[in-house]
């Protein structure tokens, strides 16, 4: 049994989506990953537009509708069975999105219970053995093992070791039980 | 240096003095931490008036006027010159009350900084070498050194070492820094 604590954006909420169709919408021009190759997105765009993209991720509601990333409940429910869940996000970046995060979280995770739940800034703070993350900052602040999850904005980095996808993240926890 | 975790409500927050208020107001009984004698709350007062409190701090802006707990302004202060704080408090049980607790750290506790607030459940996920808390269960989740912060509902409880106040947790980090 290890415990694992699990990322919300990027990694079980597809936030980039969201950002990359308000960005088709203010500009015309369509983003994608290959384009800012491994760049982060506030360093690709004109300041003006990067100042409206994060006003959006700001407002209350921004959180409330993103999609699901693809297998992350189908894996976790799974890793449940074996292991100690913790979803750990850093909601103090956008301090208006607690209740929208959390009720995202009850609507997609129900599975995941409150207790489970954390809010934080620094991930230092976190005391699981595992942490998967697409934030290589928030993995060297990490105590533990962390895992990267593939982003955009982290596709250069060769700190961690790397998931691409939630098929990954349980290949790999199948590895380390064997 | 040490990092040190410290609750909201009970330790910081006086969340006690307006649950005893509203009794009053409820009843026209006054209680006092010595009628409770290291009961809970809801093991003293009727059902009825235990579910009415409960609901009163279920409300969005419960946490909103809550008085500081005497010194604890300055002795978190002054202990950050040589440590690092963390506040760490159980919001989940209290799902609406983020916002509401958040703005509360903003106004009266402005110079401990964002990333350093943490949201969680269960305690065990806090990484920090002490926690000063007023709730035995969080201290027994904690894998650090638990600190019993006085509260009327643990007057009973010998397994932690205990604080009666803001003057002793400063008195008790000096000893353990000479």
């Amino acid at each position: 049994m290890a415990r694992i604590a699990v990322d919300m954006d990027g990694v079980i909420a597809n936030y980039v989506k969201k950002q990359f169709a308000f960005h088709q919408r203010l500009t015309g021009f369509t983003l994608s990953h290959k384009k800012l190759n491994g760049q982060k997105l506030r360093h690709y765009v004109p300041e003006d537009i990067g100042n409206k993209i994060t006003a959006h991720m700001n407002e209350e509601s921004f959180f409330l509708d993103l999609e699901v990333i693809s297998n992350s409940q189908q894996v976790l429910k799974e890793l449940q069975k074996e292991h100690e869940i913790y979803i750990a996000t850093a909601a103090v970046e956008f301090p208006l999105s607690f209740n929208a995060k959390y009720q995202w979280l009850k609507k997609h995770f129900s599975f995941i219970n409150d207790t489970h739940i954390v809010f934080c800034g620094d991930k230092s703070v976190i005391h699981t053995d595992y942490l998967i993350d697409d934030q290589p900052y928030n993995l060297q602040a990490f105590k533990g093992k962390g895992i990267l999850f593939s982003a955009y904005h982290n596709l250069n980095n060769n700190e961690f070791e790397r998931v691409n996808d939630w098929e990954e993240v349980s290949e790999y926890f199948k590895r380390i039980s064997v």
